[in-house]
């Protein structure tokens, strides 16, 4: 059998255009219309008629591209009130835009009819009617958004229903339900859903806001009651709280209601999907999106990690690979002895025999350092450097005599420098350095591998790519507690590291010196093995599979 | 007609502990646990007993408190199989707790109880009661959290339900349907409550993770088939993609279904509650969170805020100050000039009368500030020197003619000293002062305090009571510029400053003297008003209103 086929109409370049935020570039809009036509989506809203010149180009500029799948749609309202179709300046804008397919939104809540347009319900589904016909006579397929439809129907059922049966009658190819306010509820979507697809003959849509934080789950009612056409935004970027997320709601149709939305194949690409739109976007990605977020499939409580080991169902809703996404094992003093031995591994630093007593160190010398305020998650070579300390494998590159940092603001201009100097012994060599820096943490750095070059000029490829900075009790102030994280990459892998102190500086140092060891070690484990076979890189394991023979 | 009550379950501290980058100190622990209790949650989970020595050693603090309202949850699972509860070491850690309730979790799902238990259907059924039956007898209240109750009700309804009733005749307090997954639809959630709530006598709750991104619909799907007990977190953090966020079904269930849960009055401190808890972990805010969000209640310039200002209604699901947020207008470069005018009223340092090029400067600094990064939202303190700068109003308490600070670490111990000295110049006089610290950016506290003490001794009431680092471009690592936020006290109100440079230092240092001479400038106000009027306070109205005529 078949699955029944859902169509998906992307509003990204519309409706999450409006987010707080978010400002899509003309060439932005381009890129982001052309990897949803890749993706499959059926329709691309690429932007609102009229309103804004951007939006505009974008319609021009896209005509030409062939798009595979998609069909651009232009978005604007229907006639103003009192005024005739053809004076409609918008309604030009409309139809110069040149898509194949237009939506028009007009206005099914007697509340916005009488304060908002303060015009007539009659002349208001006349509005309705005239608009839908019109571009209908200009040979265009047309969507009818009802804005504040659930809201609506609420108020004046007969009211709403009236809305939508002007734009059918006016020949609408489909009529959208939209909570435009965002805050209906799942059994209200239901009904009302329910109560439009058994009146009407065309296809419903169904287009919802997160004000409730229910987008998702009020787009999967609407299509349980028989709405057939879902609304959203990849990343569920919208106004206020955002728009139904597509990269949560296809997945859920294709998934575990069996329908059809842009097949399997296409959804392996989703979590692409989502990273490029944040890309664009300059946007921080959402780590606990579902689906595509990076802990999606993320665990670290021990039994957990334990029984996805065992059986990967047992704790997670559908497969991470279907959606372009990867399980990980993160570690911390929640952990059981099998995440810790599983981390290891994937590290190059634990063996699959590892004696019980062995793992139970590692353990006891984990949780002991997050007592402290370390942090492992983000720092794999710093894990790595605690299991090889705490299973006695570990030995110093370099021995640390002292360092020094000086800070001054002076002078006329009063520039503020930073200089250190770093004081090492090395197989059995001491060397003294000094650098300066664009801040006190750049100046360490600096004078740390000027010491260490002239023995392992291997961390000369060695550069910071991420530097943070947390407090770990605040209301102490200055006197807290810093915990620092710094990424670092030779070009091949990269590698987090972390460091606690009361003084940043102090644990900015041992972050740094954790980083550098992490990369001798590496370069001396390649060297032992000829040159020949790649170390494991915690880099490439940020976020990589431990996967379980099961899965 | 009173409404029905719905009993609040907290888990922020056991289930959302589990979270991704989610660590509690004790100290935090206690913190959220008291504030929760005076928001009125009804229960606090406190964490995992037996599982780690931060969780015991909560419990063991916690007692010391007397809460108001909530009652602490000790959570733990059932016995192991094959043993007896006697001699079940985590069950006696969960006694140890000397909690009033326990929650223990037992496997509702055959899958597990085969693959991950590893023992019979029979014997988990035993363990079940076994624990409660114990539990009971030791004088807790218990509650059970039948662990994937809906993946194991799809798999075996029968079974799923036998564990539940396992734990009812015991003389479980209430069972707990659970989705661990996070993976179930509306749909199946709403029915198999509904056949528990039908078939059992004891009160039923509801658990759900976010994994589909329906944690909020199915918790509020859950109530409306009969549950009465609703458990999440704040924020909803948790494992994974999230647990249900309490911040989105609390307003739901009281504003959208009629039902009492912390009452109306306690949900004007929602959104603070929200604040709150991101501040303990140092957790970025989401600002497109439902109801509590900094863009919940947003309206980009045009169509929309026209209509919310001639009916709030019109884009507003519920109103913001009912759950503590406010209304946002996301304004033009015009209607930007008023709502600078409004704060900069509000914070004592502009004219109802100000003129419009005033304002034009003001708001033009701002935007100069901005682009460098700095951020006003929590700096009403910088702010406020801002307006005076740029209205020629501001004059220097004193000038600096340079600071130093030196971190060093060296000899056998290897400990870390700052030392700070600063050179300034006041009312003429030149003022050289050095102090030592935790860290340079406290020893430059100190120093700075020192030098100008003798001539204002009033900034002796002041201390510090936040610090916050941001790195704004972590791609550049170390040399990034950093942003440094502070928040001074004096006792009697409190404000916040901030500082911008590539120097962490130097960042620092912006911020601390923007802090003394918001202190120095008060009290400056204060003796020439007579010492009688309070000058309006900063820190009072961080988060104020800036409220439109018509809302």
């Amino acid at each position: 059998m078949k699955a029944a086929r859902i169509t998906v109409y992307d509003t990204t370049l519309r409706d999450g255009a409006q987010a707080e935020g978010v400002s899509f570039t003309v060439a932005g809009k381009i890129k982001m219309a052309l990897r949803l036509d890749a993706f499959g989506v059926d329709y691309i809203e690429g932007g609102y008629a009229g309103s804004n010149q951007k939006d505009m180009d974008f319609f021009s500029a896209i005509r030409k591209y062939p798009l595979k799948r998609s069909r651009i749609v232009a978005f604007g309202s229907t006639r103003r009130a009192g005024r005739k179709v053809r004076d409609d300046s918008l309604l030009q804008s409309l139809l110069a835009a040149q898509t194949g397919a237009v939506t028009i939104f007009g206005k099914a809540w007697i509340l916005h009819v009488r304060d908002v347009l303060r015009t007539t319900p009659r002349e208001n589904l006349a509005m309705i009617s005239d608009t839908v016909a019109y571009l209908k006579d200009c040979g265009r397929e047309v969507f009818f958004d009802a804005e504040h439809f659930f809201d609506g129907y609420k108020a004046d059922a007969s009211y709403a229903m009236a809305a939508l049966e002007a734009a059918v009658r006016a020949g609408a190819d489909a009529v959208v339900l939209c909570d435009t306010n965002g805050g209906a509820l799942p059994a209200e979507i239901y009904e009302a859903t329910r109560a439009v697809v058994r009146a009407l003959r065309v296809p419903v849509g169904i287009h919802v806001h997160n004000d409730g934080g229910m987008a998702v789950a009020n787009t999967v009612e609407a299509v349980r009651a028989g709405a057939v056409h879902v609304q959203g935004t990849v990343n569920g970027i919208g106004e206020r709280c955002g728009n139904a997320d597509l990269c949560a709601v296809l997945p859920s149709l294709e998934f575990k209601m069996g329908l059809q939305t842009v097949g399997r194949e296409a959804l392996r690409g989703l979590k692409d999907l989502s990273v490029f739109a944040d890309t664009i976007l300059n946007r921080r990605p959402d780590s606990r999106a579902p689906y595509v977020g990076q802990s999606a499939f993320s665990h670290k409580a021990g039994p957990h990690v334990d029984a996805v080991n065992k059986n990967p169902r047992s704790f997670e809703h559908v497969k991470p690979e279907d959606v372009g996404n990867r399980r990980r094992v993160l570690v911390s003093e929640l952990s059981g002895g099998t995440s810790v031995l599983l981390k290891a591994i994937e590290l190059g630093v634990g063996r699959a025999g590892a004696r019980k007593d062995e793992m139970r160190q590692v353990l006891a010398a984990l949780k002991r350092m997050e007592a402290k305020g370390y942090a492992f998650e983000a720092a794999d070579g710093s894990f790595k450097i605690l299991v090889q300390k705490a299973l006695k494998q570990h030995r110093p590159f370099f021995d640390l005599e002292g360092f020094r940092v000086i800070v001054e603001k002076r002078g006329k201009r009063q520039r503020c420098v930073s200089e250190a100097t770093v004081k090492v012994r090395v197989k059995g060599e001491r060397e003294q350095t000094a650098a300066d820096g664009d801040g006190p943490v750049n100046a360490l750095d600096r004078a740390l591998r000027k010491a260490l070059t002239r023995f392992y000029p291997e961390i000369n490829t060695v550069s910071l790519a991420d530097f943070r900075v947390s407090i770990l009790d605040p209301e102490e102030a200055t006197a807290a507690k810093t915990r620092v994280i710094i990424e670092s990459t030779d070009g091949e892998e990269t590698w987090g590291t972390v460091g606690v102190s009361g003084n940043i500086i102090e644990a900015s140092w041992e972050a740094l010196v954790d980083s550098v060891e992490y990369k001798l070690f590496k370069e001396e484990e390649r060297r032992k093995n000829g040159g020949g076979r790649k170390v494991p890189a915690a880099g490439d394991n940020n976020g990589a599979d431990v996967r379980s023979e099961g899965s």
